[in-house]
């Protein structure tokens, strides 16, 4: 039964989005208007709904960081609708062609801009997703079957019934947009294998859920999250600039994967900038796990144990090490390094150039925050999430990632000889 | 004690690839002529291991195109070394930043091209992948794990060293190019669960080796293979261009994924075009299967049942269907197509267009053969395989899809607010 109905919700999400992938922008922009609307006036009912979730989540003991998770306001709702808004507002990514060239045989080939077909989201207990997922799928024209987690289950299912209808009525195909209703763990098992109707899985969540779905999935998987994020301060870099761009790494918002976790610093600057630098941390609340040359410098520093390098704290916690060299700090982002954002704070030209080539990672900086590595930041008006791996998309993807492309060839009877 | 191996080549392939990143183009290109000469002095060594390949094959009694497939011979090894001086002569994707722009507050933000660390090959009994893959992987930047067919293991092994010991020597990282020497299926089985050390997983070969890798990698991987293509002719097209193509979409070279399987033709061309060219598909050898109204027209075709509408023949065989109108042939398409390479033949220009909007394949042409979907074709000057996936490249992979992509951020001092 669970089976069937993530099934019968694929084929639906499958049919709808053959004919999604031709509409035009208008007619998507108008559905993601309405959309917001359509929230803004359901506010009430989102709310009743969401109650019940918190009240559900309460007794069950959940943290207070999860409710807040879980928690939905007439302003939370407003920001939803004003994401959609947004969406609609950025210039749609399909049917572009990229690059167009002819053969010598006057074949006109192009490389067109598509959309995936059919995207399965599985996340956790943010019902905000639910509105952000479905405004940027249909945007790229996918149809998109979402997955949220069990806590929130009552706010999903009321939001995605209100949008899946405005966007229904404003002329996009039924079935775009669905949500699984069935809370049983095994419909995302069955998710992760329906190869032939959905094009690609996107978790979004903690790395317990991403590791699951890429371990099960034989769907493709983009995998998002662990962001294991360092920052360098190199021999001879700007001081006051280091202490600037440490601060913000770890402490602007340490919960999210490109806040920085250790910090590096070369031998000949950790004298002058350490103490005074890991005062301010501690003040600022943060806990530090140092090497044995950072707590001869800082005395109150407590060691650092061999799983604090590997560690994503996600937290107000940060590791400390003094390395003799750029090649040393290179050495340690590879071995313990998740290929999220490393930085570099240095005013040296080679060295900046070598950083920049040689460390591996979605995103390399030079005298900048790691926290920059978001879609906003980069200018794309809108993220899906950010890929930690090679494959399809790297970084932070915006609805370009959300598409594929097909070529497109013009002949005038050619045959191959 | 498999395990070990795979395991083993797999670090010394990750290790090799971090310094292969930042490798000249000029060490790469000058070790890919060296083995390319390597090969052609080695010519001797290599007859002699493919001797026992093909005499132990016979003694198994595989059939003649596989033994086809195996044999080497002083003009392949001819072939395979200037398949290397080829590659030499592409231009080298790495480095290249796509598109760069500033933010308004300041930060130049690049998009950077940069190989995709350890490629995995699963491949069967064509010796000349090993080649073709190390070649490609290497001018990409990119370490490789070789994983040919029990069948060539002999001739694989000596290629494999053979062209790894001449990289080595021209200044390529030891154990950028390995090859799995156990034969025993347990070693794929491990190669498709080494997440973090191998980036992508390859495979190339039959449906069966593809679907195999799909169902239990844990890697990502990239699917390539099977292709269900049609051949549309539309009403009032060119029947002259019509027969052309069909006959050059099946005939050329069956044995391929971008042949033709299915033709389908209006009913209005269907009476003239039919009895003639089906004539002519007959003398070249070729079994024609009809729906009912090509049977009426052409007495001595067979029937067509519903499987054969879903088959890739892979072979002389077509199967034909007389439709009503275009959007019958792009439903036809849609329900059994496998999203590869989808041709329409017509005079219209509405409908030239609609086609290739409206069908979801890698490769859509108007007015020309299905058998261009090809990395040469398209002017790649190489290629690794055919995607039929939509995650990361679909369709031919040249160089560029053997890469991924950075962002390389240049700052002054910036953090977030």
């Amino acid at each position: 039964m669970v089976e069937q109905e993530v099934r019968e919700k694929a084929q639906n999400a499958r049919e709808a989005a053959r004919r999604l992938a031709s509409l035009s922008t208008e007619v998507k922009d108008r559905a993601l208007l309405a959309m917001a609307d359509s929230l803004i006036k359901s506010t009430g009912a989102i709310l009743g709904a969401n109650e019940e979730d918190v009240r559900a989540g309460r007794d069950k003991g959940l943290s207070r960081s999860l409710i807040d998770r879980l928690l939905l306001t007439p302003e939370r709702i407003e920001d939803m609708a004003a994401g959609l808004r947004a969406v609609a507002a950025l210039p749609d990514p399909v049917g572009e062609t990229e690059h167009a060239w002819q053969r010598p045989n006057g074949l006109q080939i192009g490389r067109r801009r598509v959309p995936l077909g059919v995207v399965g989201m599985i996340y956790e207990a943010r019902p905000n997703v639910t509105v952000d997922a479905a405004g940027l799928c249909l945007k790229a024209g996918n149809a998109v079957v979402l997955r949220g987690g069990s806590e929130a289950i009552n706010s999903n299912r009321t939001i995605a019934a209100i949008i899946a209808l405005a966007a229904e009525k404003a002329g996009i195909p039924k079935g775009a947009i669905s949500m699984i209703e069935n809370t049983d763990r095994e419909a995302v098992n069955v998710m992760l294998k329906l190869n032939g109707l959905l094009d690609v899985l996107i978790p979004r969540g903690g790395a317990g859920l991403i590791r699951m779905v890429v371990q099960n999935a034989t769907v493709p998987v983009i995998e998002t999250g662990v962001g294991n994020c360092h920052v360098y301060v190199d021999e001879g870099a700007d001081l006051e600039m280091a202490r600037a761009i440490v601060i913000n790494a770890k402490c602007q918002r340490p919960g999210v994967c490109n806040a920085m976790e250790t910090l590096l610093v070369h031998r000949s600057a950790a004298g002058e900038l350490l103490p005074g630098l890991l005062e301010k941390l501690k003040e600022a609340g943060v806990e530090v796990r140092g090497c044995a040359a950072t707590r001869e410098l800082v005395s109150w520093v407590t060691p650092a144990a061999e799983e604090d390098w590997a560690t994503e704290y996600l937290d107000l916690i940060l590791a400390v090490r003094v390395v003799d060299s750029l090649d040393e700090a290179m050495d340690h982002i590879y071995r313990y390094g998740t290929r999220h954002s490393e930085a570099i704070v240095t005013g040296d030209y080679a060295r900046a150039q070598r950083f920049l080539r040689e460390v591996d990672a979605a995103a390399v900086y030079v005298n900048a925050s790691t926290r920059f590595t978001d879609g906003y930041q980069y200018g794309f008006g809108a993220e899906i999430g950010i890929s930690t791996q090679k494959l399809h998309a790297r970084g932070p993807m915006g609805l370009k990632e959300l598409t594929t492309y097909k070529y497109v060839v013009y002949g005038e009877g050619q045959i191959r000889s």
